[in-house]
């Protein structure tokens, strides 16, 4: 039998285990940060008539520049954004690697403060470009001082923020994004996959567009918009930079069917984010049964609180998945990040963890 | 304004213009090698009632390898194929991305023979792999000897052939393939994403996996399946090449709503490839009518012509366009190419030609 060790795979690849959480049949799910809210009836029955218009004409190559769904977009972020500042793709994950192609790749560098989202070093490796690892304080916290200090050292073509921060939860203060700006010689991206989650009072990075051409902000419908299923990622950002991703994107990237129910899904977004608030509720409700159990939890902005077990952390999960709780092992030593869902996935969770 | 000049974009991008054909509002589009056939009504209310069924659960993420979708790919293919030897993606280009970023990238290089298909190179200099321009013969044709020939002399990390071949229309000899499989250090793909409208008795590299670890067959239900709009292309391989591209695929590449439609799709296959006699028949009056004429064309085993049009190609584009007919200038000088469609639409091109 033939394996990859066989044949003329890149040498950086070789040894490597696809990324991904388990897709386990687990009776409370609670590892990759969905929304645990099904889609309801009425945004189902909107997103099915959209869909259903496009199907006799699937023939024909979608939208290329998805440019009805892209003023939708601009339309729900506000800010004073049109469509020329927005773009899409099959989830955000696709959106940061062509920014990368664009403004990094081979010969140039990415810089990212772990603990973050794992996908942004994947990203670089995927795209040649070479990753530089800095590093987020003790506390999980990134001041302006550490964030320039590191970006001045390394002088990197492209630095990804998180903010809120993938997989500790809390949002960057905005004066550690303007320090960002200020010192990173190239293109600043920030995720804020959870923006929508954030804590009353957290600025979105958006607000600094107007002032800063290289500063790419990216978003998913994944998440507070409960699309997951239906992958749909964009970034804000000047103008020039949509110019940029469209020289190196895949034609027709996006396909028909999602240009329409993502577009339904924006329609519908009151719907649709009416279970924000109900998550944010469970969400703090994690954070203050563990602190009242003596537990040390990281602040969040997002659907998810980063807990430690103490421990080994691959233990606790592992007694928690046998209890039929699944939560993600980030690989942090001594801490779990649990997803905050409905009311009785928290009961779960918190029963199981006693 | 700030213009893309202005960014830190990479030097080999700069000037360049994005990937694609105008999409114009003209009553006749014969430019991009779709199928003319609007989606019949029994096969759109077969995908309306599959994409319904994943809406609900849309707050979750997709099945990431896609497996159920893969086994009905391979059923599709026969030849023994399995869901181990299918993978799928949104459209046949994000598969030969995936290839080039597991077998080529920074440090190696992709051969292949043009005039081909013209996204090859592009999606070569997106993941940072050196482009070989190899060429097929004056006649468009490629013999093994010369294939072989300019193999040896580059040794490429990755080859692509494609056949039938875009834009000339011609499929490649087997003895061709398997040549090149001798030849060659590397990665072999094979690109058939026109392959069920070829003439009778023409062999798809299909039938040469059991004997190649390291050939790759890419298909697409972009064009035979009038699924362009619904972005699904594939590949046929060897398993080991299969684990190969999970190593640089983006997790949750491919939505709920393209799974469900896919496979829907591949279920009314009778109904969907119905057409692809009557496409064929007008190629060949396309051919015939042409030669009838004593205008050069190539031989075709696609949905498309390339023909002669003695001058200024671009002139006679824009004097078609100025009819009504919207063709494809592929950047050949002295050929234009035109898509088989309908028999009315074969009428207007003929007709505008004259």
């Amino acid at each position: 039998m033939t394996t990859i060790d066989d044949l003329p795979v890149r040498a950086d690849l070789r040894g490597r285990s696809p990324y991904g959480a388990p897709q386990l049949d687990v009776a409370v799910r609670l590892n990759t940060n969905e929304n645990s809210y099904p889609v309801p009836d009425a945004v189902v029955d909107a997103i099915g008539k959209a869909v259903q218009a496009e199907l006799r004409d699937l023939n024909r190559y979608p939208d290329r520049d998805a440019v009805a769904l892209r003023t939708d977009l601009a339309d729900y972020l506000g800010h004073g954004l049109t469509a020329a500042n927005v773009w899409a793709a099959n989830g955000s994950n696709e959106v940061q690697q062509q920014l990368l192609q664009a403004f990094a790749g081979p010969g140039r560098s990415a810089l990212g403060f772990g603990p973050s989202y794992s996908m942004h070093p994947l990203l670089a490796a995927g795209t040649g470009t070479r990753w530089i690892g800095a590093l987020r304080d003790a506390d999980f916290g990134l001041t302006p001082f550490s964030a320039v200090e590191q970006i001045t050292r390394h002088a990197p073509d492209l630095v990804f923020l998180c903010s809120p921060n993938n997989p500790t939860g809390t949002a960057l203060d905005p004066a550690v994004v303007d320090a960002v700006l200020r010192a990173a010689p190239g293109m600043v991206v920030v995720d804020e996959a959870y923006a929508e989650f954030a804590r009353a009072g957290t600025t979105s990075a958006l607000s600094a567009l107007p002032r800063h051409p290289r500063l790419v902000v990216t978003r998913t419908m994944s998440k507070a918009f409960g699309f997951a299923g239906g992958r749909l990622g964009y970034l804000a950002a000047d103008p020039a930079v949509v110019d940029a991703v469209q020289l190196v994107r895949l034609p027709y990237h996006l396909s028909a069917l999602t240009q329409a129910a993502a577009r339904a899904a924006l329609a519908q977004r009151e719907a649709l984010l009416s279970t924000v608030d109900a998550i944010k509720e469970q969400r703090d409700r994690i954070v203050d049964t563990l602190r009242s159990r003596g537990v040390r939890v990281a602040e969040s902005d997002a659907n998810f609180v980063l807990f430690e077990v103490g421990g080994d952390q691959h233990v606790a999960w592992q007694r928690l998945l046998d209890r039929g709780v699944l939560v993600r092992d980030v690989g942090l030593a001594g801490w779990l990040r649990v997803t905050a869902g409905t009311e009785s996935e928290t009961d779960a969770f918190l029963g199981a963890l006693l």
